[in-house]
C-alpha cells in the first residue's frame, strides 16, 4: 500500500466526463489499495471566464478580490470530483486548500506556501477517503484566501506529497512525459525514462513548457520525486529526482527551443562600472523578466555592446524604458529583434564531457547557421540564432547528441 | 451614522452590470456616513450551471460535496462586489459566510445557522470598509462548508442584521415590497407600507412569494424589522416588524392566491381514532408537504372523508404511497385534482372583527364561485376553489375588501 498524490490539469478536468475518467483512474488506484490524495485545477476555461467578469468591471482588479473570486474554479473540480468518486462506490472528500492545511503568504495572486499542516487530510486518509484537495489556493494565517499563480497547481501536489511524505507523487497532463525535444519538430524525438531537477528546471527556463521551474525547485528542495505523466493514457511518464551517477553517462538528455523571447542590443554603452546595474535595476523595478544577458569586453574605445533577452510580453514595458535609460546612462541606440530563437541543450553529463560546446556550434555551422548570442551554465548551453532557422537547428543538434 | 444589512439577490447581480449598479447604490449609503454590510447571491443562472455539471455525473450528488460546489457561486458574486466597489473608490472586502462567522449545524443543502460571530466583519467595518458577505453558506463547528438551502441568502442577512444589532436591514428584490394581492391580477393593487411578521409568514405561505417564510420566522424571533424593496428604484419598500396596536384598523392586509397545490380527497375513509394519524404519518415520511387539511365529521355512518392539499410537485410521491395507504387504511377510493386554487385573506385585523369569514364566502357566492375547502387561522382565511375561477376570485375579494 502506498500513499501517492496525483495532480490533474485543467485539461484533464474540463468536463463532467473528463472528470469521470479522472475519477475511474484513482477508483484504479484505490483497488489496489493504495491511498490517493488528488489535486486538481479549475476546469479549462473556467478561470478565463472568471477573469472576463472581473475586466468588464475593470482592467485592473484587486488582488485579494481575484483570489476570492478565481479560488471558487478549484473549489467547484473539487466537488465534482468527489461525486464522480462517489458514483463510482468510492469513499472521497473535498477539501479547498485552506481546509487542507496549506498555509501561504499574503502575497495575493502569487502566494508562496510557508508550511502545510494536513491534519484533516490524514484524518479523512485513514477513515478510507480519497482526500481531493484543490490546487492553486492557501489561506494566510490571518485567515484570507490566496492563490499562488503560474503553475500553482503542480506546487500544491509537490508540496502536499512532502508534507504527507507520499511514496509517489504524478503530475498528469495532456503530454505523456518528457522528451529529448518537441516531437512537432523532431518526429524521433523519444520519452526520456527520467531526468534530473536540474535538467527539468534548465529545459523549464529553455522553453520546454511542461512545468513551471517553481514547482521542480520545491520538489528538489524537499527531494520530491514526481512522474509526469498523461492523463489520456497509461503509458509510464518521466520520473523527475535527484541527479544519480548513471544520469551522467547520457550527455545531452534533451534539447529545447524558446521562440518567446526577444533581444535587445544596447549599442555603444560606456563602459564604466554600475552601467550594467542601473540598465538591469530599471527592468527590474518595471518587473521585465531578463532571461540571457552578454557582455563582451570592450577594447580600445571606452564603450562595449550590451545585450539581453526577454519575453516579448515584456517588450513593450521594456521600450518604454528604453528613451529613459538612453537619457540616464547614454548609450548610443537600442537595437531590438523579435526574430530570434533561443536554442539551448541540457544535461548533467556535460559537466564531464568536454567538446560539447565546441559540437554544437560545429554543428550548427555546418547548417550555416549564425550564432548571435551565448550563455551557458553548467549543464546547459544555449544560442540565440535567427527564428527563422530555429526548427532546423533543434533537428541538426538533435540529430548530432541524440541520434 | 447606522448601521445597514442590505441583501441583493441573483436577478440584482445576475452580470457585471448590475453588479455595478449595485456598487453604485452602496456608494451612495457610504456617502451619506453609513456603514453598509451587503449579502450577495449567487449570480442568476449560475447555481443552476453548477446543479447541471453534477447532474451530469449523477442524479444523486452527496449533499456535502453540493454545498461545497454550490457555495461557490455566492462567492464568485462578493469578489465582483468588492471589485466594483473599488472603482467607485469605496473600501471594500468580500467574506464567505464561514469567514463573516456563519456557523451552522451539518445538515448539508439545508443548514440552519446556530450561531454567529461577527469579529471580522465588525474590525473591517471599524476600519471603514463596506463587507460583502457571500449568502446562503456557512460552516460547521468542524469547518464544513454548509448551504442554508431556498430563501438562504435573505436569512443570513437577517441573521446578520441581528447578530451585529444593524438599525436597518434590506431585502433588495425584483419587486417594489409587499403589495396588498398580485398586481398582474388586480391593477389596482397597493403597496403595503408596513406588515406584521405573521402577516408576512402567512402571506408568505398563502403563495405570495416575495421571502421564505423561514426568513420571516428569524426575523421575528430576533425582532429584526426590514424593509422589502426594489434594486431598480428608489422607491421606498414595505417595512417587515412586530406587530403594532394600529395595525389592526386595517382588518385585511392582503389577498393571495397559490396555484401550485392539488387536492386530494380520501372518500369513505373508516372514521376511527389513529386513521388520519397514519395517513400523514406516512406522507410526511416520505417527505411531502401537506397544507390544508379538512376532515368533517361523520354523521350516521362510520366514514368520513379526508381532504388535504399538498404542492404540485409532490403530487407524483403523493400518488405512490396512495394504493399502500388504500390496503392499509381501508378508504375507498382517492380523488386527485389538480385544478385548483387557494385563495387567501391575511391580517392581524381581523382578529378584532367579526364577519371577516362571511363576508369573504359571500363575495364569493355572488360570483357564483363554489368552496370546495375552508381553512382558518386566527390571521388567516383560506379556501380552495376551481383554478379557472382564481383571478375572478382574487379581484372580487380585493374588491370587497381593499376597494
Amino acid at each position: 500500500m502506498a500513499l501517492i498524490v496525483q495532480k490533474y490539469g485543467g485539461s484533464s478536468v474540463a468536463n463532467p466526463g473528463r472528470i469521470q475518467n479522472v475519477a475511474r483512474r484513482v477508483a484504479g488506484y484505490r483497488a489496489k489499495g493504495d491511498q490517493v490524495v488528488v489535486v486538481v485545477s479549475a476546469m479549462s476555461g473556467v478561470t478565463d471566464n472568471l477573469i472576463g467578469l472581473a475586466k468588464e468591471i475593470t482592467p485592473l482588479p484587486s488582488e485579494r478580490e481575484m483570489d476570492m473570486l478565481l479560488a471558487t474554479g478549484e473549489q467547484q473540480t473539487i466537488a465534482l470530483t468527489a461525486i464522480a468518486l462517489h458514483e463510482l462506490g468510492v469513499a472521497a472528500t473535498s477539501l479547498t486548500g485552506a481546509q487542507a492545511g496549506i498555509v501561504t503568504d499574503g502575497v495575493h495572486t502569487k502566494a508562496r506556501i510557508q508550511n502545510i499542516t494536513p491534519k484533516k487530510v490524514h484524518a479523512l486518509l485513514d477513515a478510507g477517503n480519497v482526500v481531493i484537495v484543490a490546487g492553486f489556493q492557501g489561506e494566510t494565517p490571518e485567515g484570507h484566501i490566496t492563490t499562488l499563480g503560474r503553475g500553482g497547481s503542480d506546487l500544491t501536489a509537490i508540496a502536499l506529497a512532502a508534507a504527507l511524505k507520499a511514496d509517489l507523487c504524478q503530475i498528469y497532463t495532456d503530454v505523456d512525459g518528457v522528451y529529448t525535444t518537441d516531437p512537432r519538430i523532431v518526429p524521433g524525438a523519444r520519452k526520456l525514462s527520467e531526468v534530473s531537477y536540474d535538467e527539468m528546471l534548465e529545459l523549464a527556463g529553455a522553453g520546454a513548457k511542461v512545468m513551471q521551474g517553481r514547482s521542480v525547485e520545491f520538489a528538489k528542495k524537499f527531494g520530491v520525486v514526481f512522474e509526469v505523466r498523461s492523463s489520456m493514457n497509461d503509458n509510464p511518464g518521466t520520473i523527475v529526482k535527484e541527479e544519480t551517477r548513471s544520469m551522467e553517462d547520457v550527455v545531452i538528455r534533451g534539447v529545447a527551443l524558446d521562440k518567446n523571447q526577444a533581444k535587445v542590443t544596447l549599442v555603444a554603452v560606456p563602459d564604466r562600472p554600475g552601467v550594467a546595474a542601473r540598465v538591469f535595476k530599471a527592468l527590474g523595478e518595471a518587473a521585465v523578466n531578463v532571461d540571457m544577458i552578454v557582455q563582451n569586453i570592450s577594447h580600445g574605445v571606452p564603450a562595449t555592446d550590451l545585450s539581453f533577452t526577454l519575453d516579448k510580453a515584456d517588450l513593450a514595458k521594456a521600450r518604454r524604458l528604453i528613451d529613459t535609460l538612453k537619457a540616464d546612462v547614454g548609450f548610443r541606440e537600442a537595437l531590438v529583434s523579435e526574430q530570434i530563437g533561443k536554442l539551448s541543450i541540457v544535461g548533467v553529463g556535460m559537466r564531464s564531457h568536454s567538446g560539447v560546446a565546441a559540437k554544437m556550434f560545429e554543428t550548427l555551422a555546418r547548417e550555416g547557421i549564425n550564432i548571435e548570442m551565448i550563455s551557458t551554465s553548467e549543464i546547459k548551453i544555449s544560442v540565440v540564432i535567427d527564428l527563422a532557422r530555429g526548427e532546423a537547428a533543434v533537428q541538426a543538434v538533435h540529430r548530432a547528441f541524440l541520434g
